[in-house]
Protein backbone atom coordinates (compact mmCIF):
# COMPACT_ATOMS: atom_id res chain seq x y z
CA UNK A 1 0.00 0.00 0.00
CA UNK A 2 1.62 3.29 -1.20
CA UNK A 3 2.52 5.38 2.33
CA UNK A 4 1.84 8.74 0.46
CA UNK A 5 -1.63 9.84 -0.44
CA UNK A 6 -0.95 9.63 -4.20
CA UNK A 7 -2.07 6.73 -5.50
CA UNK A 8 -1.82 4.78 -9.08
CA UNK A 9 -5.08 6.59 -10.59
CA UNK A 10 -3.43 9.91 -9.61
CA UNK A 11 0.39 8.56 -11.23
CA UNK A 12 -1.43 7.95 -14.11
CA UNK A 13 -3.04 10.79 -14.72
CA UNK A 14 -0.06 12.78 -13.79
CA UNK A 15 2.42 11.18 -16.40
CA UNK A 16 -0.58 11.68 -18.91
CA UNK A 17 -0.96 7.92 -20.05
CA UNK A 18 -3.61 6.65 -21.83
CA UNK A 19 -4.68 2.94 -21.00
CA UNK A 20 -5.34 0.94 -24.80
CA UNK A 21 -7.97 -1.35 -24.47
CA UNK A 22 -7.51 -4.28 -22.30
CA UNK A 23 -6.45 -7.25 -24.22
CA UNK A 24 -8.79 -10.69 -25.22
CA UNK A 25 -8.10 -13.97 -24.84
CA UNK A 26 -7.60 -15.79 -27.91
CA UNK A 27 -7.81 -19.21 -26.89
CA UNK A 28 -9.53 -21.23 -24.14
CA UNK A 29 -8.76 -19.61 -21.22
CA UNK A 30 -9.76 -16.06 -19.52
CA UNK A 31 -7.82 -12.84 -19.21
CA UNK A 32 -7.21 -12.95 -14.67
CA UNK A 33 -8.13 -15.39 -12.61
CA UNK A 34 -8.38 -14.09 -8.21
CA UNK A 35 -7.70 -16.61 -5.63
CA UNK A 36 -7.48 -15.18 -2.08
CA UNK A 37 -6.10 -11.38 -2.67
CA UNK A 38 -3.71 -12.82 -5.42
CA UNK A 39 -4.95 -11.83 -9.02
CA UNK A 40 -2.90 -13.65 -11.55
CA UNK A 41 -2.81 -11.91 -15.01
CA UNK A 42 -2.70 -14.24 -18.18
CA UNK A 43 0.34 -13.58 -20.11
CA UNK A 44 0.25 -9.82 -21.45
CA UNK A 45 2.25 -9.73 -25.25
CA UNK A 46 3.42 -6.33 -27.00
CA UNK A 47 0.47 -6.69 -28.97
CA UNK A 48 -2.63 -3.77 -29.84
CA UNK A 49 -5.70 -5.86 -30.77
CA UNK A 50 -4.99 -9.17 -31.91
CA UNK A 51 -1.78 -8.38 -33.77
CA UNK A 52 1.72 -8.14 -32.27
CA UNK A 53 3.11 -4.39 -32.49
CA UNK A 54 6.46 -5.61 -33.30
CA UNK A 55 8.10 -9.56 -34.27
CA UNK A 56 11.16 -10.81 -34.06
CA UNK A 57 14.02 -12.09 -31.44
CA UNK A 58 16.15 -9.48 -29.79
CA UNK A 59 19.82 -9.91 -30.49
CA UNK A 60 18.79 -10.97 -34.33
CA UNK A 61 15.74 -9.21 -35.34
CA UNK A 62 15.71 -6.33 -33.15
CA UNK A 63 17.65 -4.77 -30.75
CA UNK A 64 17.48 -3.89 -26.96
CA UNK A 65 15.90 -0.39 -27.65
CA UNK A 66 13.26 -2.21 -29.75
CA UNK A 67 12.93 -4.88 -26.77
CA UNK A 68 12.42 -2.09 -23.96
CA UNK A 69 9.29 -0.94 -26.35
CA UNK A 70 8.02 -3.92 -26.64
CA UNK A 71 8.06 -4.81 -22.99
CA UNK A 72 6.83 -1.14 -22.57
CA UNK A 73 3.72 -2.02 -24.60
CA UNK A 74 2.90 -4.93 -23.10
CA UNK A 75 3.37 -3.28 -19.43
CA UNK A 76 0.35 -0.87 -20.61
CA UNK A 77 -1.55 -4.02 -21.87
CA UNK A 78 -0.89 -5.51 -18.18
CA UNK A 79 -1.97 -2.07 -16.43
CA UNK A 80 -4.71 -1.58 -19.16
CA UNK A 81 -5.91 -5.17 -17.81
CA UNK A 82 -5.55 -4.83 -14.21
CA UNK A 83 -8.36 -1.36 -14.36
CA UNK A 84 -10.53 -3.86 -16.19
CA UNK A 85 -10.51 -6.19 -14.00
CA UNK A 86 -10.78 -4.45 -10.66
CA UNK A 87 -12.05 -1.44 -11.54
CA UNK A 88 -9.13 1.04 -10.36
CA UNK A 89 -5.42 0.68 -10.36
CA UNK A 90 -5.69 1.54 -6.39
CA UNK A 91 -6.79 -1.62 -5.37
CA UNK A 92 -3.80 -2.69 -5.99
CA UNK A 93 -1.72 -3.35 -2.78
CA UNK A 94 1.45 -4.90 -4.28
CA UNK A 95 3.10 -6.38 -7.12
CA UNK A 96 4.16 -9.57 -6.34
CA UNK A 97 5.86 -11.33 -9.78
CA UNK A 98 6.73 -9.61 -12.73
CA UNK A 99 8.05 -12.51 -15.17
CA UNK A 100 9.47 -10.66 -18.12
CA UNK A 101 10.06 -13.03 -20.84
CA UNK A 102 12.12 -12.14 -24.08
CA UNK A 103 12.74 -13.57 -27.69
CA UNK A 104 15.79 -13.73 -27.80
CA UNK A 105 19.06 -15.48 -29.26
CA UNK A 106 21.62 -17.87 -27.27
CA UNK A 107 24.05 -15.36 -26.91
CA UNK A 108 21.95 -12.45 -26.07
CA UNK A 109 23.02 -11.29 -22.47
CA UNK A 110 21.29 -8.36 -21.46
CA UNK A 111 18.40 -9.33 -20.67
CA UNK A 112 17.76 -7.12 -17.94
CA UNK A 113 17.47 -3.94 -19.61
CA UNK A 114 14.73 -5.02 -21.71
CA UNK A 115 12.94 -5.99 -18.65
CA UNK A 116 13.38 -2.47 -16.81
CA UNK A 117 11.43 -1.10 -19.22
CA UNK A 118 7.86 -2.96 -17.79
CA UNK A 119 9.97 -2.71 -14.41
CA UNK A 120 10.00 1.18 -14.83
CA UNK A 121 6.57 1.60 -16.08
CA UNK A 122 5.11 -0.53 -13.41
CA UNK A 123 7.11 1.37 -10.65
CA UNK A 124 6.29 5.01 -12.21
CA UNK A 125 2.50 4.27 -11.90
CA UNK A 126 2.50 1.82 -8.43
CA UNK A 127 4.96 3.44 -6.81
CA UNK A 128 8.14 2.61 -5.11
CA UNK A 129 6.69 0.94 -1.92
CA UNK A 130 5.16 -1.58 -4.44
CA UNK A 131 8.31 -2.63 -6.86
CA UNK A 132 8.24 -6.20 -7.71
CA UNK A 133 10.18 -9.39 -7.24
CA UNK A 134 11.25 -10.68 -10.68
CA UNK A 135 11.90 -13.56 -12.87
CA UNK A 136 13.63 -12.82 -16.51
CA UNK A 137 14.33 -15.28 -18.88
CA UNK A 138 15.01 -15.64 -22.90
CA UNK A 139 12.76 -17.45 -24.68
CA UNK A 140 12.99 -19.01 -27.99
CA UNK A 141 9.96 -17.22 -29.47
CA UNK A 142 6.32 -16.07 -27.99
CA UNK A 143 2.80 -16.35 -29.48
CA UNK A 144 1.83 -14.15 -32.26
CA UNK A 145 5.83 -13.55 -32.80
CA UNK A 146 6.00 -11.15 -29.41
CA UNK A 147 9.30 -10.08 -28.65
CA UNK A 148 8.46 -9.76 -25.08
CA UNK A 149 5.44 -11.39 -22.62
CA UNK A 150 4.99 -10.20 -19.17
CA UNK A 151 3.79 -12.38 -16.21
CA UNK A 152 2.07 -10.66 -13.69
CA UNK A 153 1.15 -11.46 -10.30
CA UNK A 154 -0.77 -8.67 -7.99
CA UNK A 155 -1.90 -8.80 -3.96
CA UNK A 156 -5.12 -6.72 -4.34
CA UNK A 157 -7.46 -4.99 -1.62
CA UNK A 158 -10.98 -6.25 -1.19
CA UNK B 1 -16.90 -23.96 -7.95
CA UNK B 2 -19.50 -24.90 -10.58
CA UNK B 3 -22.74 -23.28 -10.54
CA UNK B 4 -24.60 -26.39 -11.97
CA UNK B 5 -24.56 -29.64 -9.85
CA UNK B 6 -22.42 -31.15 -12.87
CA UNK B 7 -19.16 -32.40 -11.34
CA UNK B 8 -15.51 -32.43 -12.60
CA UNK B 9 -15.80 -36.47 -11.92
CA UNK B 10 -18.93 -36.74 -13.37
CA UNK B 11 -17.60 -35.02 -16.71
CA UNK B 12 -14.83 -36.92 -16.75
CA UNK B 13 -16.66 -40.54 -16.47
CA UNK B 14 -19.53 -38.74 -19.57
CA UNK B 15 -15.94 -37.86 -21.56
CA UNK B 16 -15.07 -41.58 -21.14
CA UNK B 17 -11.60 -40.18 -20.19
CA UNK B 18 -9.71 -43.17 -18.56
CA UNK B 19 -6.49 -41.19 -16.85
CA UNK B 20 -3.38 -42.54 -16.73
CA UNK B 21 -0.93 -43.75 -13.72
CA UNK B 22 0.03 -40.68 -11.77
CA UNK B 23 3.66 -39.13 -13.37
CA UNK B 24 6.20 -39.76 -10.53
CA UNK B 25 9.23 -37.65 -10.10
CA UNK B 26 12.58 -38.33 -11.44
CA UNK B 27 14.69 -36.08 -9.93
CA UNK B 28 14.93 -34.40 -5.96
CA UNK B 29 11.36 -33.01 -5.92
CA UNK B 30 7.68 -33.96 -4.72
CA UNK B 31 4.39 -34.17 -7.59
CA UNK B 32 2.73 -31.41 -5.97
CA UNK B 33 3.04 -28.48 -2.54
CA UNK B 34 0.23 -27.86 -0.78
CA UNK B 35 0.17 -23.97 0.54
CA UNK B 36 -3.06 -22.58 1.85
CA UNK B 37 -5.89 -23.32 -0.48
CA UNK B 38 -3.09 -23.58 -3.38
CA UNK B 39 -1.26 -26.48 -5.01
CA UNK B 40 1.23 -26.21 -7.01
CA UNK B 41 2.13 -28.85 -9.33
CA UNK B 42 4.90 -29.80 -10.60
CA UNK B 43 5.84 -29.85 -14.37
CA UNK B 44 3.48 -31.83 -16.00
CA UNK B 45 5.73 -33.86 -19.31
CA UNK B 46 3.90 -35.92 -22.48
CA UNK B 47 5.12 -38.86 -20.88
CA UNK B 48 3.69 -42.51 -20.07
CA UNK B 49 5.82 -43.52 -17.22
CA UNK B 50 9.57 -41.91 -17.44
CA UNK B 51 9.05 -41.89 -21.34
CA UNK B 52 8.21 -39.23 -23.74
CA UNK B 53 5.46 -39.99 -26.25
CA UNK B 54 6.67 -37.61 -28.64
CA UNK B 55 10.02 -36.00 -28.97
CA UNK B 56 11.24 -32.88 -30.88
CA UNK B 57 10.74 -29.32 -30.92
CA UNK B 58 7.55 -27.73 -32.85
CA UNK B 59 8.38 -25.78 -36.07
CA UNK B 60 10.73 -28.11 -36.86
CA UNK B 61 10.72 -31.79 -36.11
CA UNK B 62 6.59 -31.59 -34.89
CA UNK B 63 4.00 -30.08 -36.63
CA UNK B 64 0.76 -28.21 -34.51
CA UNK B 65 -1.46 -31.02 -34.55
CA UNK B 66 1.09 -33.01 -33.11
CA UNK B 67 2.37 -30.35 -30.21
CA UNK B 68 -1.72 -30.73 -29.40
CA UNK B 69 -1.44 -34.10 -29.28
CA UNK B 70 1.78 -34.06 -27.26
CA UNK B 71 -0.42 -30.51 -25.34
CA UNK B 72 -3.18 -32.69 -24.30
CA UNK B 73 -1.11 -35.79 -22.84
CA UNK B 74 0.38 -34.18 -20.60
CA UNK B 75 -2.63 -32.24 -19.97
CA UNK B 76 -4.03 -36.19 -18.86
CA UNK B 77 -0.82 -36.64 -17.16
CA UNK B 78 -1.77 -33.12 -14.76
CA UNK B 79 -5.46 -35.07 -14.05
CA UNK B 80 -4.44 -37.95 -13.05
CA UNK B 81 -1.99 -35.96 -10.77
CA UNK B 82 -4.40 -34.60 -9.44
CA UNK B 83 -6.88 -36.83 -8.55
CA UNK B 84 -4.13 -38.70 -6.64
CA UNK B 85 -3.12 -35.92 -5.12
CA UNK B 86 -6.62 -34.66 -3.73
CA UNK B 87 -8.57 -37.98 -3.87
CA UNK B 88 -11.31 -36.75 -6.02
CA UNK B 89 -11.31 -33.75 -9.30
CA UNK B 90 -14.35 -32.63 -7.57
CA UNK B 91 -12.05 -30.49 -4.75
CA UNK B 92 -10.56 -28.25 -7.33
CA UNK B 93 -12.74 -25.07 -6.74
CA UNK B 94 -10.60 -23.16 -9.88
CA UNK B 95 -7.56 -23.96 -12.22
CA UNK B 96 -5.51 -20.28 -11.28
CA UNK B 97 -2.87 -20.37 -13.70
CA UNK B 98 -2.13 -23.18 -16.62
CA UNK B 99 1.20 -22.21 -18.22
CA UNK B 100 1.97 -24.18 -21.45
CA UNK B 101 5.75 -23.99 -22.58
CA UNK B 102 5.84 -25.72 -25.88
CA UNK B 103 9.55 -26.30 -27.54
CA UNK B 104 9.90 -24.52 -30.24
CA UNK B 105 11.71 -23.09 -32.96
CA UNK B 106 12.56 -19.55 -32.94
CA UNK B 107 10.35 -18.33 -36.16
CA UNK B 108 6.72 -20.26 -34.39
CA UNK B 109 4.09 -18.15 -33.64
CA UNK B 110 1.33 -20.62 -33.38
CA UNK B 111 2.10 -21.62 -29.88
CA UNK B 112 -1.72 -20.64 -28.94
CA UNK B 113 -3.20 -23.44 -31.04
CA UNK B 114 -0.67 -26.27 -29.29
CA UNK B 115 -1.68 -24.80 -25.84
CA UNK B 116 -5.34 -24.69 -26.56
CA UNK B 117 -5.34 -28.36 -26.38
CA UNK B 118 -4.63 -28.71 -22.80
CA UNK B 119 -6.67 -25.77 -22.19
CA UNK B 120 -9.80 -27.65 -23.71
CA UNK B 121 -9.58 -30.37 -22.08
CA UNK B 122 -9.17 -28.88 -18.48
CA UNK B 123 -12.05 -26.53 -19.37
CA UNK B 124 -13.97 -29.50 -20.57
CA UNK B 125 -13.33 -31.42 -17.36
CA UNK B 126 -14.18 -28.64 -15.04
CA UNK B 127 -16.13 -26.65 -16.95
CA UNK B 128 -16.58 -22.71 -18.20
CA UNK B 129 -16.35 -21.57 -14.75
CA UNK B 130 -13.23 -22.96 -13.79
CA UNK B 131 -10.98 -21.76 -16.61
CA UNK B 132 -7.63 -21.03 -16.21
CA UNK B 133 -5.34 -17.56 -16.48
CA UNK B 134 -2.66 -18.56 -19.18
CA UNK B 135 0.88 -18.34 -19.71
CA UNK B 136 2.43 -19.42 -23.14
CA UNK B 137 5.88 -19.57 -23.98
CA UNK B 138 8.38 -21.05 -27.12
CA UNK B 139 11.49 -22.67 -25.22
CA UNK B 140 14.47 -24.00 -26.29
CA UNK B 141 13.88 -27.19 -24.87
CA UNK B 142 11.89 -29.46 -22.32
CA UNK B 143 13.31 -32.39 -20.32
CA UNK B 144 13.28 -36.16 -21.77
CA UNK B 145 12.79 -34.57 -24.98
CA UNK B 146 9.45 -33.38 -24.25
CA UNK B 147 7.66 -30.76 -26.59
CA UNK B 148 5.47 -29.55 -24.08
CA UNK B 149 5.07 -28.85 -20.47
CA UNK B 150 2.78 -28.07 -17.94
CA UNK B 151 2.43 -25.21 -14.74
CA UNK B 152 -0.39 -25.66 -12.90
CA UNK B 153 -1.23 -24.15 -10.15
CA UNK B 154 -5.06 -25.02 -8.48
CA UNK B 155 -7.18 -23.37 -5.91
CA UNK B 156 -8.75 -26.42 -3.83
CA UNK B 157 -11.27 -26.96 -1.59
CA UNK B 158 -10.31 -27.99 2.34
CA UNK C 1 7.57 -27.66 9.09
CA UNK C 2 10.44 -30.19 10.60
CA UNK C 3 9.38 -32.77 12.18
CA UNK C 4 12.58 -33.42 14.20
CA UNK C 5 13.96 -30.78 16.02
CA UNK C 6 17.16 -30.25 13.70
CA UNK C 7 16.84 -27.03 11.90
CA UNK C 8 18.04 -25.58 8.43
CA UNK C 9 20.58 -23.37 10.06
CA UNK C 10 21.36 -26.65 11.96
CA UNK C 11 22.03 -28.94 8.65
CA UNK C 12 23.56 -25.99 7.22
CA UNK C 13 26.28 -25.41 9.86
CA UNK C 14 26.46 -29.59 9.64
CA UNK C 15 27.45 -29.17 5.97
CA UNK C 16 30.36 -25.97 6.66
CA UNK C 17 28.32 -24.47 4.14
CA UNK C 18 29.25 -20.93 4.07
CA UNK C 19 26.72 -18.86 2.11
CA UNK C 20 28.14 -15.79 -0.13
CA UNK C 21 26.34 -12.39 0.12
CA UNK C 22 22.75 -12.17 -0.89
CA UNK C 23 22.81 -11.34 -4.64
CA UNK C 24 21.57 -7.58 -5.29
CA UNK C 25 18.72 -6.19 -8.01
CA UNK C 26 20.35 -4.98 -10.54
CA UNK C 27 17.10 -3.38 -12.53
CA UNK C 28 14.09 -1.82 -11.33
CA UNK C 29 12.34 -5.00 -8.98
CA UNK C 30 13.66 -5.86 -5.00
CA UNK C 31 15.08 -9.00 -4.14
CA UNK C 32 11.62 -10.81 -2.90
CA UNK C 33 8.15 -10.09 -2.09
CA UNK C 34 6.52 -11.00 0.78
CA UNK C 35 2.51 -11.84 0.65
CA UNK C 36 0.45 -13.19 3.17
CA UNK C 37 3.03 -16.28 3.88
CA UNK C 38 4.59 -16.74 0.77
CA UNK C 39 7.74 -15.25 0.00
CA UNK C 40 8.67 -14.67 -4.03
CA UNK C 41 12.22 -15.08 -4.28
CA UNK C 42 13.72 -12.84 -7.64
CA UNK C 43 15.26 -15.03 -10.16
CA UNK C 44 18.64 -16.13 -8.77
CA UNK C 45 21.31 -16.84 -11.14
CA UNK C 46 25.19 -18.51 -11.03
CA UNK C 47 26.68 -15.31 -9.75
CA UNK C 48 29.22 -13.72 -8.02
CA UNK C 49 28.13 -10.16 -7.23
CA UNK C 50 27.36 -8.98 -10.38
CA UNK C 51 29.03 -11.61 -12.13
CA UNK C 52 28.27 -14.81 -13.88
CA UNK C 53 30.60 -17.55 -12.50
CA UNK C 54 30.18 -19.37 -15.47
CA UNK C 55 28.75 -18.52 -19.53
CA UNK C 56 27.03 -20.31 -21.93
CA UNK C 57 24.39 -22.67 -23.39
CA UNK C 58 24.46 -26.22 -21.63
CA UNK C 59 24.75 -29.02 -24.03
CA UNK C 60 27.21 -26.61 -26.27
CA UNK C 61 29.40 -24.52 -24.41
CA UNK C 62 28.97 -26.49 -21.27
CA UNK C 63 28.46 -29.82 -20.00
CA UNK C 64 25.99 -31.33 -17.43
CA UNK C 65 28.38 -31.16 -14.59
CA UNK C 66 29.02 -27.71 -15.54
CA UNK C 67 25.37 -27.34 -15.36
CA UNK C 68 24.78 -28.60 -11.85
CA UNK C 69 27.53 -26.48 -11.00
CA UNK C 70 25.48 -23.47 -12.00
CA UNK C 71 22.81 -24.58 -10.59
CA UNK C 72 24.48 -25.39 -7.20
CA UNK C 73 25.80 -21.90 -7.52
CA UNK C 74 22.10 -20.49 -7.85
CA UNK C 75 21.20 -22.02 -5.31
CA UNK C 76 23.51 -21.21 -2.99
CA UNK C 77 22.57 -17.55 -3.90
CA UNK C 78 18.48 -18.10 -3.40
CA UNK C 79 20.09 -19.76 0.57
CA UNK C 80 21.42 -16.31 1.05
CA UNK C 81 19.02 -14.30 -0.24
CA UNK C 82 16.54 -16.22 1.92
CA UNK C 83 18.35 -15.81 4.96
CA UNK C 84 18.67 -11.95 4.30
CA UNK C 85 14.88 -11.57 3.83
CA UNK C 86 13.79 -13.78 7.07
CA UNK C 87 16.68 -13.67 9.49
CA UNK C 88 17.02 -17.25 9.58
CA UNK C 89 16.53 -20.13 7.16
CA UNK C 90 14.37 -22.04 10.31
CA UNK C 91 11.68 -19.31 9.14
CA UNK C 92 11.13 -21.56 6.11
CA UNK C 93 8.27 -23.84 6.43
CA UNK C 94 8.45 -25.06 3.04
CA UNK C 95 9.83 -24.92 -0.07
CA UNK C 96 6.58 -24.52 -2.64
CA UNK C 97 7.75 -24.18 -5.78
CA UNK C 98 11.41 -24.68 -7.77
CA UNK C 99 11.88 -23.57 -10.98
CA UNK C 100 14.94 -24.27 -12.48
CA UNK C 101 15.65 -22.58 -16.18
CA UNK C 102 18.32 -23.82 -18.00
CA UNK C 103 19.78 -22.09 -20.97
CA UNK C 104 20.01 -25.00 -23.47
CA UNK C 105 20.58 -26.14 -27.11
CA UNK C 106 16.98 -27.79 -28.80
CA UNK C 107 18.65 -31.17 -28.49
CA UNK C 108 19.61 -31.23 -24.94
CA UNK C 109 17.21 -33.42 -23.00
CA UNK C 110 19.07 -33.75 -19.31
CA UNK C 111 17.61 -30.75 -17.85
CA UNK C 112 16.24 -32.91 -14.95
CA UNK C 113 20.10 -33.79 -13.94
CA UNK C 114 21.08 -30.37 -13.92
CA UNK C 115 18.24 -29.42 -11.90
CA UNK C 116 18.88 -31.97 -9.40
CA UNK C 117 22.11 -29.82 -8.30
CA UNK C 118 19.56 -26.84 -7.01
CA UNK C 119 17.01 -29.04 -5.94
CA UNK C 120 19.65 -31.26 -3.96
CA UNK C 121 21.09 -28.24 -1.44
CA UNK C 122 17.60 -27.30 -0.89
CA UNK C 123 16.75 -30.80 0.16
CA UNK C 124 19.99 -31.14 2.20
CA UNK C 125 19.60 -27.97 4.28
CA UNK C 126 15.92 -27.61 4.33
CA UNK C 127 15.24 -31.61 4.58
CA UNK C 128 12.89 -34.20 3.38
CA UNK C 129 9.73 -32.83 4.47
CA UNK C 130 9.87 -29.09 2.57
CA UNK C 131 10.99 -30.84 -0.60
CA UNK C 132 9.79 -28.17 -3.55
CA UNK C 133 7.21 -29.29 -6.57
CA UNK C 134 9.14 -28.76 -9.70
CA UNK C 135 9.44 -27.11 -12.96
CA UNK C 136 12.33 -27.37 -15.51
CA UNK C 137 12.44 -25.36 -18.64
CA UNK C 138 15.40 -25.08 -21.38
CA UNK C 139 15.40 -21.58 -22.39
CA UNK C 140 17.31 -19.47 -24.98
CA UNK C 141 19.56 -17.80 -22.87
CA UNK C 142 19.46 -16.07 -19.52
CA UNK C 143 20.78 -12.63 -17.80
CA UNK C 144 24.43 -11.70 -18.07
CA UNK C 145 25.10 -14.88 -19.55
CA UNK C 146 24.14 -17.12 -16.54
CA UNK C 147 23.42 -20.85 -17.47
CA UNK C 148 21.04 -21.39 -15.08
CA UNK C 149 18.44 -19.37 -13.35
CA UNK C 150 16.06 -20.43 -10.70
CA UNK C 151 12.49 -19.28 -9.22
CA UNK C 152 11.77 -19.92 -5.92
CA UNK C 153 8.39 -19.55 -3.71
CA UNK C 154 8.86 -20.27 -0.13
CA UNK C 155 6.17 -20.48 2.56
CA UNK C 156 7.29 -18.83 5.54
CA UNK C 157 6.22 -19.14 9.24
CA UNK C 158 5.45 -15.30 10.90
Amino acid sequence: MATSSTTAEDRLARLRIHLPDAPTPFGAYVPAVQTGNLLFLSGMLATSGRTATAGGVVGKDLDVKAGRKAAYTAALNALALTKQQLGSLNRVSHVVRLGVYVAATPEFTEHAKVADAASELLRDVFGEEMISSRLVLGVASLPLGSPVELEVILEVQP
